[in-house]
């Protein structure tokens, strides 16, 4: 959610009932923090702030976290024994977002609260393994202790109450938010998520870090470099630098990673959160009701 | 299901309460003919053949389904147009197997009775967008009139209450049934699945048709290969011919094409299909006075 989830979004996402997530992973610390401080005015809700461990001053990003009182983080892509102890310690909750059952058991070890489990289906950064959310969140579930946050794929009411049908306790949604009024994405790329059909995102790149992408010109670039047999340099100088704030922030939908999930495919139209949440919440309860008939 | 679903495993299927099918792609037109008499007499109840619309003898094949009085037939990988309407004159139910939106209406205009939408966890052939079922059940349930049957990661009661909550009419499992005693898989494949885990299994084989299968050293010659960037002719050449046969009915689990969902993961020991079944429906009713407890 770099890019999209920032402190309009991740309050609003609180004030209706979630929690709101933002997204650290672009951002330079000090502009986290302004997001941080903007977000405690906005609501006295809990929220988060989700934070990818690759995170070049990662020291700074926790350091910051620390100082304002975030109670929640969300860590992603990298080692969960690096940092859980230290925030758990401060008496911070640690969730870690994994993508197989091995690195579940890992962040379990490493002593998270819970671990959000991302289905191959999921938009942006994922696993190798490219297990997908049906079969993920059953696999992980028969195998850990802690409570499982299913994503990937979740964009309505069904989606959420068949993920805990599968077994997770709870849900993650994306994409669904990415294309929200309150989402900071350009409006070009928003737009562009109402327009992806089944078929039009791919996982690629996954040489250096799997992403899943909507299939545009910067997409083809790639699948034309991979035709050459590349090498990893190649690779990374074709992606150069900040492909996804060109695409998802900046509304460069040519040149731009445009990261979201192949459940964008039932996504048509912009909405409030509020909206999109009582959307949710009628539909699951709805969906409840339909099991409820089921002979 | 070729080389797994001969006449003990479908009439097993039939006789406990499902729709068993036979999978006629493994099957010479008088070896079929043999499955469909023994299937009739081992039940009273309905039953299906599969064909794939690229078997080479596919008239003979038709013409058996039509003399030995098969009611219900399900098609998939080829053009839904070429066989409906001459199954439909003859009074035979079609169901077509599809991966995507776009085939799945194609399939609805070609006038099938119901669609099989197989997700991207499915074992064995697949489609090339890479869809997985949590996203592909509602999408084409969005834009579809006919029953909709969910396929690909189903192997549980859970399972089944999910895909319906997501827009699914029913479902179809494959891979919980190949590790069954009636299964006609080698007990070598049989005893392979249950070792499967999360990551075991990949979509592979993309430039000829995709393909889902174990991990093993087959599949390692295949990555081999790609390395050295082949033509299409060197990859047919190393994939030869009845690789599937070797490895599912022969038991080569070196040399085999290991055809299997990602769902195997959570399958762990062999089972009569009669005890997969009271399985299914204890724990898809479990499921549902699950949904009826959630507040």
């Amino acid at each position: 959610m770099i890019w999209v989830s920032g402190w309009k979004l991740a309050s609003a996402v609180s004030n209706a009932g979630g929690l709101g997530l933002i997204g650290a992973g672009s951002m330079y610390p000090e502009v986290l923090r302004e997001h941080i401080q903007k977000c405690k005015k906005a609501t006295n809700k809990p929220f988060g702030v989700n934070v990818p461990m690759l995170y070049p001053e990662i020291d700074k990003i926790m350091d910051i976290i620390l100082e304002e009182g975030v109670e929640i983080v969300f860590t992603s892509a990298g080692n969960p024994k690096t940092w859980t102890s230290w925030l758990k310690e401060k008496g911070i909750t640690v969730v870690h977002v994994v993508s197989s059952v091995k690195f579940a058991l890992k962040a379990e070890a490493a002593g998270v609260d819970a671990i959000v489990c991302e289905g191959f289906e999921a938009g942006g950064h994922n696993g190798r393994e490219e297990t997908t959310t049906f079969t993920l969140i059953p696999m992980v579930e028969k195998e850990l202790n802690i409570p499982i946050i299913a994503a990937g794929g979740i964009a309505t009411g069904k989606g959420m109450l068949a993920a805990m049908i599968l077994g997770a306790n709870g849900v993650q949604i994306g994409s669904r938010f990415a294309a929200t009024l309150e989402s900071s994405a350009h409006q070009n790329f928003k737009q562009s998520i109402l327009k992806v059909k089944d078929g039009d995102t791919k996982l690629t790149l996954k040489e250096l870090a799997p992403v899943r992408l909507i299939k545009n010109e910067f997409y083809h670039q790639i699948e034309a470099l991979y035709q050459q047999q590349p090498t990893i340099d190649e690779i990374k100088t074709l992606l150069g630098r900040a492909r996804a704030k060109k695409g998802i922030f900046e509304g460069d939908l040519v040149n731009g990673e445009l990261e979201i999930g192949q459940i964008a495919g039932i996504i048509d139209e912009i909405k409030s959160v509020k909206i999109v949440f009582e959307e949710l919440i009628h539909e699951f309860n709805a969906s409840k009701a339909f099991v409820h008939r089921l002979s």
